[in-house]
């Protein structure tokens, strides 16, 4: 079979995701939409704010010549602009527009900035559990993902990523708020990963980048504001999107913006324009640029989100799992009641909930439930998660 | 300095075109946007026709839930059945939506494929003179550029391709109308290529894919009408994007489709779909994909390309120049006067006509002039160039 050796092989484990995604359309042919309890993928259920609804009138009906055409590989100045203007009030660094390019979502970011900084036999340093995509974004670029342990309730675990850092590490890479936990690292936290980094760079010579993948950044709950990376660590870069908090997850458009600390700042924005160029992603879509210039701040409201939150963790313990309570993004990740998560997960699909294996996010033993969706898909996955917990925990 | 050695080194020579095209606006802040005769780059000048504009403002005022969220990362289902239903009576093949996977233009649609189908040190035959990204496109997943030379008028040179086909070939990509020199491969060319290549991967019990680059397919003049890839080789793929027939370069909306005559066909939409999703491109824009599910078939006025180009080759052959008239596509391939192409750019950018050296593309000797552009800007350079042909060319 004439197909890549090393896609023909991960053809075979795939994404759990995905997989779960698929058969819960087909469950839904056989059982009707309402009665399939999909948790399986972060695809926001909420309807992109009015506000951008406006302003996409606004833009399709404007005829500027040249509006769906290329423009510079970095994106138009003016959302890059604006970008960095809401960046630097919220990171307490001072970035211009020539800090940020835009991308295709925060996956085509991911890409950007590792090919950017990955030489082969790189490292990167990811915590457990992590979202499944970033083995393969780093392996593209010829990198490989180090895993580290975390603390018993996800937190960053200082003291393993020290231990993993060696000469090969280019970067540690981060998720907060954190896929698929709800995990958000305090500025604490922070302040001390940069100032392992910091010293640890310095031991080596080189400089070991802070890489923080922030699409829920804006998903947070009982007010809580998420810690800014910028403004903890010189050698950090951003990547983001508007998928999760205008729900606009489809569109593709994100970026990629770096500290402008970095020491030759300029050479890596050069390296992140080129990029984005030569893995052929060019820019990111012109008419969603234009939207989101003017949407800087603007969000879906997530009190949906936080109702769902609240009823699940609240079903889930009741029902007797163990889970850690999500301060921000839209999954929830419980220990499974038998070590084998995937055949849990295969048993909740015999009672329609479509739950995702930890074991596809590096963590065994658990599985992800994303509470993106409608109120009733909760509170309807309720009786068989009551079901399951009375198996499996009855006293 | 801590960026990617290879990144780091290209940056230095960077992309020809990209530097004309940013000079283009520095020079034109100096000298006034009617004053510089920019010939740099590729991006269409004409505007998307009006039905594409109708039919965005219909989609926008759309309210169906979930629109502008994840699908497939194959692309909407009906998107890709429309894309198909063209592809069949285009190609003469049969091919199902399950045989389309939406791409983020072609760009995106070229890695997706070379993701899928190279291992590491495999070569891709690759005809000189040639598009710039392809180097790096091929070098992305690890293969290398295999150059081959072409015929005096730009054809095929199928002895050329036979001698390069070694147990490393993996495939030959071919674009067809072709950038930079306006060629356009006849069927029986094509035939010809289909039959080389059936026999040697026959010799070499491994399949040699032919892949197609095919983003100018509908901007070809005189009537001329592009032979269709899929006819002529069953083990052909497509890359094409609406960048160039419906002026959306900016909107990153374009597609990969795969002969349905493949063995293992199955297997090779998978590979397709993954490397979709993990190179981070996840999946095409989804409002443009909605869009061109009802464009297909729908073109850009060509004439004024027509006109560009009859007006352009008479003006370069009367000032001296020797030139491919070109069959399709937006450029002009000239020779240089002089053997440096780049002094001869550098020369032309004296006059304010921006042109980029074949260097570029692989051929020294040689200068692109992309005439998507609007008339005046075509007529305002030809004094410049019979001055330069006047002073090189002279009796």
């Amino acid at each position: 079979m004439s197909i890549a050796k090393k896609i023909a092989e991960s053809s075979c484990r795939s994404s759990w995701i995905r997989e779960m995604f698929e058969e819960g359309a087909k469950l839904s042919q056989i059982h009707g939409c309402d009665n399939v309890f999909d948790f399986s993928i972060g695809n926001p259920n909420l309807e992109p704010p009015e506000e951008f609804q406006r302003i996409l009138e606004e833009l399709v009906a404007d005829r500027t010549p040249g509006r769906h055409g290329y423009m510079s590989n970095a994106g138009y100045p003016e959302t890059r602009v604006a970008v960095a203007a809401y960046l630097s009030e919220d990171q307490g660094v001072d970035l211009t527009g020539s800090h940020v390019v835009m991308t295709v979502g925060a996956g085509g970011a991911l890409n950007v900035i590792l090919k950017a900084v990955l030489d082969p036999g790189d490292e990167v340093i990811v915590p457990v559990p992590y979202f499944v995509e970033y083995a393969s974004y780093i392996d593209n670029h010829g990198g490989s993902l180090r895993p580290v342990g975390c603390t018993a309730d996800f937190d960053l675990d200082l003291e393993a990523i020290e231990a993993a850092i060696g000469p090969q590490t280019k970067a540690v890479l981060i998720n907060s708020p954190h896929n698929p936990t709800g995990r958000v690292y305090t500025a604490e936290m922070l302040g001390a990963l940069g100032d392992l980094l910091r010293r640890k760079s310095e031991e080596q010579g080189c400089i070991i980048y802070l890489i923080s993948d922030e699409p829920y950044r804006r998903i947070v709950y009982d007010g809580l504001k998420v810690p800014a990376v910028m403004a903890a660590y010189e050698n950090s870069l951003i990547a983001s999107s508007y998928s999760k908090e205008l729900s606009l997850s489809g569109e593709r458009i994100g970026y990629a913006a770096a500290n402008p600390a970095i020491p030759h700042i300029n050479a890596m924005m050069d390296a992140l324009i080129m990029t984005n160029r030569i893995l052929g992603f060019v820019n990111a879509p012109a008419l969603m640029q234009r939207a989101i210039a003017r949407l800087q701040g603007v969000s879906v409201d997530i009190s949906p989100y936080q109702r769902n939150r609240d009823v699940l963790y609240q079903a889930l313990t009741e029902a007797g799992f163990e889970v850690y309570k999500p301060q921000g993004a839209f999954y929830m990740f419980p220990k499974a009641p038998i070590a084998d998560d995937v055949a849990f997960c295969r048993e909740a699909q015999q009672h329609l909930v479509l739950v995702v294996p930890g074991s596809g996010f590096g963590a065994p033993g658990y599985f992800r439930m994303a509470y993106c969706v409608a109120p009733q898909v909760v509170d309807g996955a309720i009786p068989a998660l009551k079901q399951m917990g009375a198996k499996y925990f009855k006293k």
